[in-house]
C-alpha cells in the first residue's frame, strides 16, 4: 500500500498499521495517511457487537486510538516508536452503521509527548452521525529495540 | 452459566454478557460475578494485537469496559440497560502476558448514572502485573425496548 | 450584563455565572454567550499559581469547565440545572501568559446528558497559544428545589 | 514544616507546595507526605463556589491535581520537576461540606511518565462522603531551569 509519493514517515505508519493483529480482525483500513492526520474505516461486524448488537464501544475506541496514535506516528522522527500511555473516549451515539470512520488528527507533537485527537461518525447510506471522540497522550520512543524486535 | 444462587440481577449480567459479540471473538469469559463485582479473563491472542505484539490498548480497553459496565449492571434495577457514556484508560505497561484477567467494581450507584473502575493485571506463571486501569461513567436506562429489541 | 436581546436561555447562564464565587475569585469574566457557545476570559494572577509561577492546572480546568457547563446550559430547557459529572484535561503547554480564554462548546446535547469541550489559549501581546483542551459529559436536571434552594 | 525526619523528596516536596499561590488561595495544606502518598485539606469557603453555592469542581480538581502531583514528586529523583500531562475527574456527588481532604497515590512510578490517583472526600463532623476521584499523567524533568527558574 505505499506509494511513491509517501514521505518516509507515512511509509512507517502503513507499515506499523499493517502488523496490528486486532485492525486486521476488525476489518479495518487505512482510508488516508498524510502528516499530522490518518483515517481508518471498517464495516460493521456482529463479532464486534455489545449486548445490543451495536459494535461495542472498545472496538470503536480501538479505532479511533489507531487512528490518533498513527497521526502522532506521521509526525514522528523516523525509526520512533509511539506508544498510547492513556485515553479518553465519549461515547455519543449508540454505534449502530453500516460502515465507521475515524479520523485522527494531532494537538500537539511535542517531542517525548504527543496529544492526539480522533472522532469517529457512523456511515449509512451517504449519511454520517457522530458518534465518538477520543483525546489521547502518546510517547514518542526513539532507539528501543526491545519493542520493535518483538513483533519479528 | 446461570446457578442457581445468582440474585437475578447476576443472571441478568451473565445472560448480557454471552450477547456480546466482541467478547466472544476475544476469547473473554466470566470468572467471577457478584453484585458490584466483575471479573473478566482472556487469552493472549496474536489476533489482537497492536504493531509489536502486545495486545492492542483497545482490546484490553473493551475487556475493562466490559467488567465495569457489568458491575454497574449487576447493581442496577431488574430489566435495567447499562449503556457507557465515557470511560478513560492509562495504559501502565505494555500487554505482554499469557493472559489477562480485568476487575470491575462501582464507585458510585445512582439512580441514572453510575460510575465504575476497571483494573487489568497481566498474568504469566502465576505472576500477575498491573498493566491498565480505567475510569467510566455508565447511564441507566429503564424501559428502553428501542434497546433491548435489537439484540434479538 | 443581561441585554434585551439575550435568549432566556442565555440570560439564565448569565446569572448562574454571576453566583460562581470561585470565578469572582479568579477574576474571570463572561466574555461571549450565545445557544451553546461560551467564552470566558481571565487575568493572570500569582494567587493562581503552581509551584513554576505558571497558573495551576486547576485553575486552567476550572475556567474551562464553566465554559463547557455554561456552553452546555445554554441549550437546556428554561430553569434546568446542569451538573458537571466528569472532565477530562490535556494540558499541552505551561499557563504562562498575561490572560487566558476559555472556549466552550456543545459536542452532543442531549436531555438528560450533554458533552461539551473546552479549548483554552493564553494569550500575550496579540498572540495566542493553546494551552489546554477539556472534554466534559454534563447531567441536566430539572425541577431540583435541592439544589438552586442552596445559593439563596 | 519540614521536619528531620523528612527525606529529601519529601522536603523538595513541601517546599514546592509552599510556593502553589492556588493552594494558599484556596487554604489548602499538606496534612502527610510520606514517600508515594500525599494528603492534603482545605475548608470550605464561597471564594471557590459554584452556582449553587458547593465547591466548584475545578476546586476540588485543583486540590486532588496537587495532590496526586506531589505524591508523584515524593518518588522522583531530587531536583526533579513534575508537571502534570492529563487529569481526568469524575465528580461523584455535590461538593458540600465543612472540610475537604485529597488523598494522592501513585499507580505507576516510572523514569518519564508517573500515573497518579486521588480521591477526595467531604468530611462533616466525622462524616466523611467520597465526592471526587482524579487519575493523573505526570512527566518528570530533570535540569530544566528554565522551569525552576520562574519560580524565584
Amino acid at each position: 500500500m505505499t506509494s511513491d509519493t509517501d514521505t518516509d514517515a507515512v511509509a512507517q505508519v502503513r507499515a506499523s498499521f499493517a502488523r496490528q493483529g486486532l485492525m486486521d480482525t476488525m476489518g479495518a483500513q487505512m482510508a488516508h495517511c498524510t502528516p499530522g492526520r490518518v483515517v481508518l474505516e471498517m464495516p460493521y461486524s456482529a463479532a464486534l457487537s455489545q449486548q445490543h448488537g451495536f459494535v461495542h464501544a472498545g472496538a470503536i475506541t480501538a479505532l479511533m486510538d489507531s487512528a490518533a496514535g498513527y497521526a502522532a506516528m506521521s509526525l514522528a522522527p523516523a525509526g520512533a516508536e509511539v506508544l498510547t500511555v492513556e485515553f479518553k473516549s465519549n461515547l455519543l451515539a449508540p454505534a449502530r452503521a453500516r460502515r465507521f470512520r475515524a479520523e485522527g488528527s494531532v494537538l500537539k507533537a511535542g517531542r517525548t509527548v504527543m496529544v492526539a485527537e480522533a472522532r469517529c461518525h457512523g456511515l449509512d447510506e451517504g449519511q454520517e452521525k457522530l458518534i465518538a471522540t477520543l483525546t489521547a497522550t502518546m510517547m514518542v520512543l526513539i532507539d528501543r529495540a526491545d519493542l520493535t524486535g518483538i513483533s519479528k
